[in-house]
């Protein structure tokens, strides 16, 4: 079986497509069937994979992943998967990308939190005569950032650091043994994630960090959308990064075995409960931890 | 202070109109001023408010509602409560709307689960030059239940019965209390709220009832989107009857006392935790109980 990764370097990407005197936008389509399979779809086995590059010239893959047991508002679209693997990987614009189906309004919105979103341009694999159409075409009369923020504040995918620190210093632990030590480990990562976190409706960043039983540390941050419900939660981002990291994209969920949560004391918006309502249910047996931060911001 | 209401009978809407020389649809967005203070928006204090005419001449009213401590998928868009109202009055189409910002993509995706959803005709009155406009324009490319029903399965609104019952026959109480005979009420309202579910996607259906301190029992059906995450929690729906059925939408969610969940045994979308949670948090003493039903229906 061929290697399936969620990231193709920007020199190998640019060799890809002279190969098949292709631009690099016209290639993505070319990559969208090999990438459904990565689609993890229990309940409904329609498999969705979305390829975008991005300025910097990589190309990222993301599909779609539900979660039996669970209310709907769990699952991640391929869409949002792309956007969250462009996040991971620092990449700080999405300028095209192909998908296998129709987006639905909920990524419309999302991809809005993007600066400059209405540019984007998409392709759908599936239309009778596919062709690249700006996002703006998708969602005209869009509701999004500029709504609500000031213009000067960083969006999705934009630098940021919410400047958030636990509150007491640590006291010396008594002993090390593993387990504080992958603790101790989680909450660094889990803290970076809440820094990165994209969350200025709120104002509630968060980040999780998860620790599978080989040792790696995979963190996710919160990422926030104007319209509420179509944000991507901190676990939800850590399983992008648990898929896309965990060799293949074949990881399985139940070798998660500790995960931290890090969130703001007075948030108007808790992660705690439903974060770990969906480990439990992926992974059983992996132990939930949440520590609280507290803004440094002036406000 | 004037009467607040979320339906206004055909009749009434019909002579309001007449008086101002409109039409039905032309009266719409002269509405939407004054339903906006009913919105419940403690964490963005943006007040949203649709305002529909169904088939049957009817006028119903959406607003947004925010739920503070937890995460952003709990939160009710105008249109999605604009909807809900109507299927809670057994409306069967809308025709037109007027809403006081932009639809966001989560509820036009949210839309779609209607039947001919793209000739709904929609205003939005914050626009400089307001016009009724086709949905189409607004979701162009839709993605909806056509991608994945077949063509006679009822959609949103319209009739249907999960043919779901109670597994054991009841055992026969050894004493009457106010309690067991308020469950018992509950009981059936949520089984007749999960028989009206939409839940075509997952064929898990749910319904929840809730019991004010007054004795009213409000019901909720869960609703489901083909795109999965826009749908509708059976408690966010009760949370509806109850706004719209609790005297001019001023109740407040302290006076929920009991709640009842009826849920298949074998769903694949399970909402317990969930409504759980959301209604643990909205009033802390509403006790919660769980009831499990079976489907009827042959595969
Ligand atoms: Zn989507
Ligand atoms: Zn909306």
């Amino acid at each position: 079986m061929e290697e399936q990764r969620f990231v193709i370097e920007a020199s190998e990407a640019k060799s890809m497509a002279q190969s098949l005197g292709l631009t690099l936008a016209q290639l993505l389509p070319t990559l969208v069937k090999s990438a459904q399979p990565l689609a993890r779809v229990p309940i409904s086995k329609f498999h969705v994979a979305a390829v975008g590059v991005g300025v910097s010239g990589r190309i990222f893959i993301g599909v779609n992943v539900e979660f039996p047991d669970l209310p709907f508002h769990h699952t991640i679209h391929a869409e949002q998967f792309l956007l969250t693997n462009l996040s991971l990987n620092k990449e700080t614009h999405l300028q095209y990308f192909a998908v296998s189906a129709a987006p639905c309004g909920h990524c419309r919105q999302f991809l809005q939190e993007i600066r400059n979103a209405s540019d984007i341009r998409l392709l759908i694999t599936s239309e009778s005569d596919p062709k690249f159409k700006s996002l703006s075409e998708f969602l005209s009369h869009p509701f999004g950032p500029h709504d609500l923020l000031p213009k000067h504040a960083p969006l999705l995918l934009e630098p940021r650091n919410n400047d958030l620190s636990f509150r007491e210093i640590e006291t010396q632990s008594n002993g090390y043994n593993e387990s504080s030590i992958s603790i101790s480990k989680l909450k660094v990562a889990a803290l970076e994630a809440a820094n990165d976190s994209h969350a200025p409706y709120s104002e509630s960043p968060s980040g999780v960090a998860l620790l599978d039983s080989r040792g790696n540390v995979y963190k996710g941050s919160y990422m926030e959308s104007a319209a509420y419900n179509p944000s991507v939660g901190p676990v939800q981002a850590a399983i992008v990064a648990f898929i896309t990291g965990a060799g293949n994209g074949g990881g399985e969920y139940g070798e998660l075995v500790e995960a931290v949560l890090v969130e703001k004391d007075d948030a108007v918006v808790k992660q705690e409960h439903t974060a770990k309502l969906l480990l439990s249910s992926i992974s059983p047996h992996c132990r939930f931890n949440i520590f609280l931060c507290i803004s440094n911001k002036k406000p």
